[in-house]
């Protein structure tokens, strides 16, 4: 049996999970879970060295490979990470190089909502597809493709980033510099903005502040009845309809998983993609598309870096 | 050697070619090309007639698969034609049964735009990619894709609907019944609506009305120097130009061809569409993407189809 380490480094926090190779079994996920900062500013040799720390703590002496995740552009034949909007100063970093220098074993360096998408493939919402897109929907709004059984990355590697394509020509603002972006209509900022802007129309007595400071409470405030969040939750779930739509035009896959923490609004969101999904495509049958919440949380990454890396290990032997 | 059929059949016409295996090869093209007339009205089994007699006509007894293209959503497995926008009574007609009953040779049905883009794979703009885009734009917008040797046609068959990916939420309608689809916004009728407004708010005088019949006059228009017909192809190669960085996020191939009546507009086209696309990636490297007119003209779809049905002749084989 084969160990794998995985490792999603975000803006904060690095999180860590040894896998079994076995994973794909829905009974078989992390053996081991961990998070430690990441200290961004410290480098990312030294965050690569704060993992290994991790690991020799768990006495995790099997593991054979390792996969790394984190939000950017990545090139992976490379194993560079180009640049990235959580981490500042890691411009070009040799991610490969470094992470194998300090662990010893074989590392694969992806995109983290690639990641995400392998790993919702391999042991989540898209088991046994032979096509599967998943989003996820936070802070950014990533996307992954998997076609004919492995990771779609295109000519660059910076295949799978729905999340910038531009469903709102001249559109609002985003954090990648362009206007309209799927980002920049569904994005966490995004719904906040929007919620304030309501809550703000509908005067002062109406007004419910705190459910406008995360998309996490602006779900619970529509739940308990909140009829602002559930405009707001609405007019998202609409234009996550419409890239839905897009990206069943385009790739016509099997399904789409949609997770990340925005998700966890639910059926408020669901419900209203699904129906705008319907209503956009051009037949009825292109509709027959799942559309399905993600299944394993914010450990997808995790989970999915770790099981590329394991594939591609076992492709590179 | 092996000859092919390649048939494009459109509202008014079928485009018909006979084509030797090795027509991937640039100087080996259609041996024998013609036109017959479609009369959609008289149903798809009359029009396969006529096909087989236009096939006696050449003596062309060789003939040792055909490939089937028009508009519309084509279920390849089954080989139907669920629904088009050109064929108005074809509804689910089986046309690889007919055909291949007609021709007595195995058949293949796929969709216009589609053959386009495998025929531009195999013998025109995108040889020897493993990742090509192509659009064909007119009437209709049509897009295909072909991944990693063959054509991508996703979970449905329908995959590559490029022309109905919405990037303008809530613009203008389409044919189709959504809003704001590349379709509705590049299209002919898009093109001639948009030269229209503008002639007529730039007044009688400057008016230049016989330039807004057609984007191909339109073209001549802006060549000889006008500046209305100027604005209208920098207009629509500004969402051209859009739609080219959607696909470059999310699929991120080689090279993307662009093709049809519209495209022969050129560089008044293709200038603005390769700027917009340079300003609206995430990162420059993405922009290093090839866009290239298409090779080969409106015989793309029956180059294409001939060469897919002796590439699935073969795969069946």
């Amino acid at each position: 049996m084969a160990f794998i380490l995985g490792v999603d480094i975000g803006g904060t926090d690095i999180k860590l999970g040894i896998v079994d190779e076995a994973a794909s079994k829905p009974a078989a996920r992390e053996l081991v879970s961990g998070t430690i900062p990441t200290r961004a500013g410290e480098g990312p040799e030294r965050a690569a060295a704060r993992v290994r720390a991790w690991c020799d703590g768990q006495g995790a002496s099997r593991v054979e490979a390792a996969g790394i995740a984190c939000a950017g552009l990545i090139d992976g034949r490379r194993g560079l990470l180009h640049v990235s909007p959580n981490l500042g100063g890691w411009v070009d970093a040799p991610l490969r190089d470094l992470f194998e220098r300090a662990l010893g074993v074989p590392a694969v360096v992806e995109n983290d909502a690639n990641a995400a998408a392998y790993g919702e493939w391999r042991a989540g919402a898209g088991r046994g597809l032979s096509s599967f897109v998943c989003l996820t929907l936070g802070t950014g709004v990533g996307g992954g493709i998997v076609l004919g059984g492995s990771l779609y990355r295109g000519a660059t590697g910076f295949a799978g980033e729905i999340g910038h394509a531009v469903i709102c020509a001249d559109g609002p603002p985003c954090a990648c510099g362009n206007r309209g972006c799927l980002e920049a209509l569904i994005g966490a900022r995004a719904i906040v903005r929007r919620a304030r802007e309501l809550y703000g129309a509908s005067g002062g007595a109406r007004a419910e502040p705190a459910a406008g400071r995360s998309p996490e409470e602006l779900a619970r405030a529509a739940a308990r009845g909140d009829e602002v969040a559930a405009r707001v939750f609405a007019e998202t779930g609409r234009y996550l309809g419409i890239a839905l739509a897009n990206i069943v035009h385009i790739l016509a896959p099997e399904a789409i998983a949609v997770g990340g923490g925005v998700a966890g609004a639910g059926e408020i969101l669901f419900g209203p993609a699904r129906e705008t999904l319907r209503r956009s495509v051009m037949d009825d049958r292109m509709a027959e598309v799942r559309v399905v919440p993600a299944e394993l949380g914010n450990r997808a990454a995790v989970l999915g870096s770790a099981l590329l890396a394991h594939a591609e290990a076992a492709g590179a032997r």
